[in-house]
């Protein structure tokens, strides 16, 4: 059935390019639907509230790999990442949906360790458990996550919003995530051809734990709440900070200038660059995972955030439209290209 | 890391056991969440509004077979059986998100089969497609879809509800997509051993279509509300009538007698049985898939129902809890045991 004349590789589009390119022809029909595909989640109106709602799916073997993701962590993390979406639209995360399918290999004991993970994110998030679907999987395991959160109208924070001079804000550090899992893939190889071999993860233990442990910056969301700063625009720092300031820049309809002496990185990352012969710099903006914020505010919002180390402001909004500037250290500017992490790509993460 | 000393088989619990066990942990925070894992969808308020929320996964060789499902068919069908359990609560569906996973064996023209029926079932019942995922699989095709719509808190059904001597009603008619199942199975085993005979669909053409495009009963929600009905119970038919009856009975506190020969089973369902040498009457209990609403109404809401041939009575609820009997044709009287589709099950579907 395969069998069209026309055969078009998946990889040709991407990831982003294909949701839209099939998502094109399908047309909005309900008024409470305020915003549909093309943000970090969709929005939908009821009554006087808006709901933000989003879904991720994560597939062994594509996403995580069970050899160096503990269960429980993975569970963690997954409630984690589909949450930060949530966070995304500057609404705070109420409910989560799981969908589950598993092969045969895992015992009930596994999938209890896997589920006490997304027991303790929802504890963290104060998020509730709604609903639920398991089904058998015939190649291991493959979870799906649905989030929803409450936004105030007034508050509602799109990637489309950033004006000229706003400046660009990321919260926590970079890098950290990507790098962490650089090691556990050493790691991993090395325990491949030397079993008996414990692995050396002390050293990296911040990265590691970035990798396998992500947050979802719910706590960001408060406090800006707390801080009275609504951003101008916003998404989360998955697929790396340089494919984002695309998003963020194509949907505002403006360019960004970023100054690599800014970017927040922690030692272990830098340290663990190096130790790979890679630019820390360049893992900073181009590593997944990280699930922090990225976000835009006015100038006149800058002394509400200037003295809290969680936020950093790395940049600003230019009119030069789709141009992504890095300025660096040595004093140069360079057009950063994106390299986010799109599947179906043929380096495929 | 699966060498636990405790190793409990997932197929010990079953679909409904796993989920029910795994979630008993969880701990709803949020006064939004009205309603949690064990009905069709979860409730969450906002404000004055209700809406329905429920996610589904289909994954490639558990829940269909790519050899006779096109996959045209396969969006249309997925959408609608998402859907579905959105109407089991007496809510309108609204709006949709899908993720999907793909191998590298689906070109862009074969996935844009599959939300080109995605697309025809949005536009038939009136729902948008609002959030998007994609990503790699590495063996064949996932899709997970999570439905939502909006009821009015009157008019909100559950599974529990049912009252001794209310009517049991079932609409449409049943067993047809198992069976339409069994013959497109037959036809996939003549195509293999004599790949140059043309499959002999056109007898089945009913049931197969059944099977391969499920709808959901949107329309019957609409019809309630016209008719001023409000159901006491309701659940949709995706495991079998038996299986649905056990949980309607179990949630409600109530036992079902039901009669053989009011069920609603087309002609086409009764000679496919018969060709297989097999009970019509049990596969009209037993057949998962119909996607029919199951639901329980007053005895003075039969009057406006009686004359519309969509609405079949099939019994009625008994004060004798959780037992569930069939009256035959032949006057005899049996206890229906659970037989639905569970999955992890020995007799996996």
């Amino acid at each position: 059935m395969f069998e069209n004349t026309e055969r078009t590789e998946l990889s040709a589009l991407g990831e982003f390019g294909l949701i839209s390119h099939l998502s094109k022809h399908f047309t909005s029909k309900n008024e409470s639907t305020v915003l549909g595909i093309g943000d970090d989640a969709a929005i939908v109106k009821l009554g006087n509230e808006m709901m933000a709602i989003s879904t991720d799916s994560y597939i062994e073997g594509v996403h995580f790999d069970l050899m160096f993701h503990p269960l429980k962590h993975l569970g963690y993390k997954a409630v984690a990442a589909t949450v930060s979406d949530i966070c995304a639209m500057n609404a705070i995360p109420t409910q989560i949906l799981v969908a589950i399918g598993l092969s045969n290999r895992f015992s009930l004991e596994a999938v209890e360790e896997l589920y006490e993970g997304m027991r303790l994110a929802c504890e963290k998030y104060n998020i509730d458990l709604i609903g639920g679907d398991t089904s058998s999987s015939r190649s291991g395991l493959v979870l799906n996550l649905t989030a929803m959160g409450r936004v105030e109208e007034s508050k509602l924070t799109l990637r489309k919003g950033a004006q000229v001079n706003d400046l660009l804000v990321v919260t926590g550090d970079l890098g950290g995530a990507y790098m962490g899992l650089q090691i556990l893939e050493r790691e991993k190889k090395v325990f491949i051809e030397h079993p008996k071999m414990q692995p050396d993860l002390e050293t990296y233990d911040y990265i590691v734990g970035r990798q396998l442990k992500a947050e979802a910056r719910v706590d960001v969301i408060q406090l800006l709440d707390d801080l009275k700063i609504i951003p101008t625009s916003m998404m989360d720092v998955s697929d790396g900070v340089a494919s984002e300031l695309f998003h963020l820049g194509q949907a505002s309809g403006v360019g960004f200038d970023i100054y690599e002496e800014k970017l927040p990185i922690d030692p272990q990352t830098i340290d663990a660059a190096l130790e790979f012969d890679l630019n820390p710099s360049i893992m900073a903006l181009n590593g997944g995972e990280d699930y922090e914020l990225l976000f835009t505010i006015k100038q006149e919002d800058f002394d509400k955030i200037k003295n809290n180390p969680d936020f950093t402001v790395i940049g600003h909004a230019t009119d030069m439209v789709n141009i992504y500037r890095l300025n660096t250290k040595a004093g140069n500017s360079f057009e950063i290209k994106a390299q986010g992490w799109e599947h179906f790509s043929s380096d495929n993460k």
